[in-house]
């Protein structure tokens, strides 16, 4: 073969973790430990930041029970990062340390697996790699719970956090309910620029338990409609069910979330109440109803025990296809995932993009798919997200509990 | 049989909801509808509150199918309320009104399903009804995530809170230390006077993610120590996770938690942040750190997909029983457990409690079951609560949202 490149790989994890990102590594492990071309697998302790420090563990001397259950373990198991490089041409310091540390463990295959960042950085690998004649193949794998890299039908860890997103908006529309007496419940996702997550709450419906009001980022929050809809709703039926990105804001782009930093206990420490809290206590003076807020938190991005089968196998299969375009020639290309509903049903095709162009835009919620009243979104939206929180995991428990990949970790000299 | 009782019975669930009261109402259902001594099955709408207002639902004319989907739906499908009675000597009005309805529907038996206030109820009710020569039995039926109920082992609804408190702080462990730049989290757990929940955090260690700190309100709570532990175990470890009750109280009594109403934003919104916010706020400004407070609110009593199905199937034990030892001529006793070891693993038989003992106490964790420094639970706590969280429940999943069940709700002419 003409492309054949001999050597090791990095694999490097980076940005927030998801339910499902150990996936993309164990797709990345096992199928760069079958290559006959590439010679170790190495982890990058922190992402880039291992790399720039030398911090490399072996893959190869892991169990490889072990490995496999990465497949169910939630957050990044090589540790991430959020570090920005700079731009090569104007300041290259930091590449030529990667560069110093690729030629001494003889690094040819680098895989990246983060999102808009990381793709970034990625990007100025590649670029940089190219430009100083160094031969090594570099490689983006999508990941992000808040479905926003461009380019890509969808991310992996997307279908995983909106299965528990809809899955716990249900349970506890349930909850909510179960009293004469009424109440108000806000529900805070997460999602600062797009609105995918928190219109994944939108699934509850298909239990009878969809949110009655539902506001997305992508278009600007009224606060005065907000209130008199809960209000209207409230005394209609009794009880209303709110779900709300976090990211949501007013005309003028400020967060509605950003009157929390300016208020203070009475022992002078900061309230760090998020929005949820922010807007039960609006809701609260102005209905005087018992009214609740419950922020997600880390929950929703942690939550492996709930994870989609669908998003599992499709992590999986970018790490292992990343690994196998790059064996076969491929190199400053994203895997990214294209819908094939042709035979009636959904099926998920790998195809690449440039990094660069992934890189530099944010994919939203097209506003089509989102309510006149800004209050809810469409059935294409339910659609589109449907096929993603598909499949029951088949985690390994004991004794009750999680059994999560344990790995050696053993750094390479 | 000489006890032989025919006549029609009513179900009620009262209280907060859990993830299993609606397998003990199942286990109510199935029984009562399969005796040749009940008549008719009947479900109070809101508890009590439908007894007095006459709002009964038929449960002769529901699905079975529907009913059997009761195990694996959360909340309290009937219906609940918080209702008092008032002592009957005193104030008998609303007991006439229960009468007269227990005579028009001809009421021979009466299962109440809740806590502390409900086993209240339901003991009044059952003296009433002696003291006036009605011949009804009255039972009851456990439940709470609290576990703080008197004389029973543990109660239905705490090992599904249990398991998923446990697997959610595991969970979000493995979120927390991602960065290398560290970070404190402090995770809130539901329990205002027992911490059994709050302990439960620690079955997260099996994993290997247990937290670093615990606080439960059986102590008194010393806020000096509590940032003192923080700033030790973050130094070490470059993190610090804490679990803590909501419950968590100063020596005088007073709640930590007491100091969020006090607070008001800039817009002139009481600020609702609960404890973990305000805790978080506190080790913002004494350490530095990334610092995020995380409350599981009603997650932790409607999480019924990751409900245990030791607890699944004990709720439903209990609510059979209750049935099947009132048909036997039993009344004025609550259904509880015992637990049989002697066998070398863990059985679970049901006994039988006065009504009045349960309804006028509060099981709070032993003592010795404590860390000496308040900030921690012992092995002796973890062996009590492992075997309830066994089991992964084998729920419907449809379109991979749960499917709950849809009873028809016919009201008795």
């Amino acid at each position: 073969m003409e492309n054949k490149l001999v050597g090791a790989c990095i694999l490097g994890q980076s940005g927030g973790p998801t339910s499902v990102i150990n996936a993309s590594a164990y797709g990345v492990i096992k199928t760069a430990l079958e290559s006959d071309c590439i010679t170790n697998v190495y982890g990058a302790a922190h992402g880039i930041a291992g790399v720039l420090s030398d911090t490399l563990y072996d893959m190869g001397k892991e169990d490889p029970g072990e490995l496999e259950l990465l497949m169910n373990t939630p957050s990044s198991e090589l540790g991430s990062c959020r570090k920005k490089l700079a731009d090569p041409d104007a300041d290259d310091t930091e590449y030529k340390k990667i560069l110093e540390v690729f030629k001494k463990h003889d690094i040819r295959y680098f895989f990246y697996n983060g999102g808009n960042d990381s793709m970034d950085t990625c990007s100025k690998i590649s670029r940089y790699m190219e430009k100083v004649g160094y031969k090594c193949r570099v490689m983006g794998i999508p990941k992000t719970i808040d479905n926003d890299l461009f380019g890509t039908d969808h991310c992996p860890g997307f279908g995983s956090a909106a299965k528990y997103i809809a899955t716990s908006v249900a349970e506890v529309s349930k909850d909510t309910k179960v009293y004469d007496t009424g109440a108000v419940t806000i529900i805070e996702i997460m999602g600062r620029h797009a609105g995918w997550l928190a219109g994944s709450a939108s699934l509850a419906s298909l239990c009878g338990e969809g949110p009655d009001l539902l506001y997305l980022p992508e278009t600007d929050f009224d606060m005065a409609a907000f209130i008199s809809n809960v209000k209207r709703i409230y005394a209609e039926k009794g009880n209303c069910l709110v779900a709300v990105s976090e990211g949501i804001h007013y005309p003028d782009g400020s967060f509605v979330s950003e009157a929390k930093t300016s208020a203070t206990d009475g022992f002078g420490h900061a309230q760090l109440g998020g929005l949820a809290s922010l807007l039960a206590a609006v809701v609260k003076k102005e209905t005087g109803a018992k009214v609740r807020g419950i922020e997600l938190s880390l929950l929703q991005r942690a939550g492996a025990h709930l994870a989609s089968q669908t998003d599992i196998d499709e992590a999986f299969m970018a790490g292992m296809m990343a690994v196998k375009y790059a064996v076969s020639g491929t190199s400053g290309k994203m895997v990214g995932f294209e819908r094939d509903t042709s035979s009636g049903k959904y099926v998920c095709k790998t195809v690449l993009l440039p990094l660069d162009t992934v890189a530099n835009a944010e994919k939203k919620v097209p506003l089509e798919w989102i309510m006149p009243d800004g209050a809810g979104v469409t059935g294409d939206f339910t659609e589109y997200v449907l096929p993603l929180i598909q499949g029951e995991n088949s985690r390994v428990v004991e004794n009750g509990m999680p059994r999560f990949a344990k790995l050696k970790k053993i750094i390479v000299k």
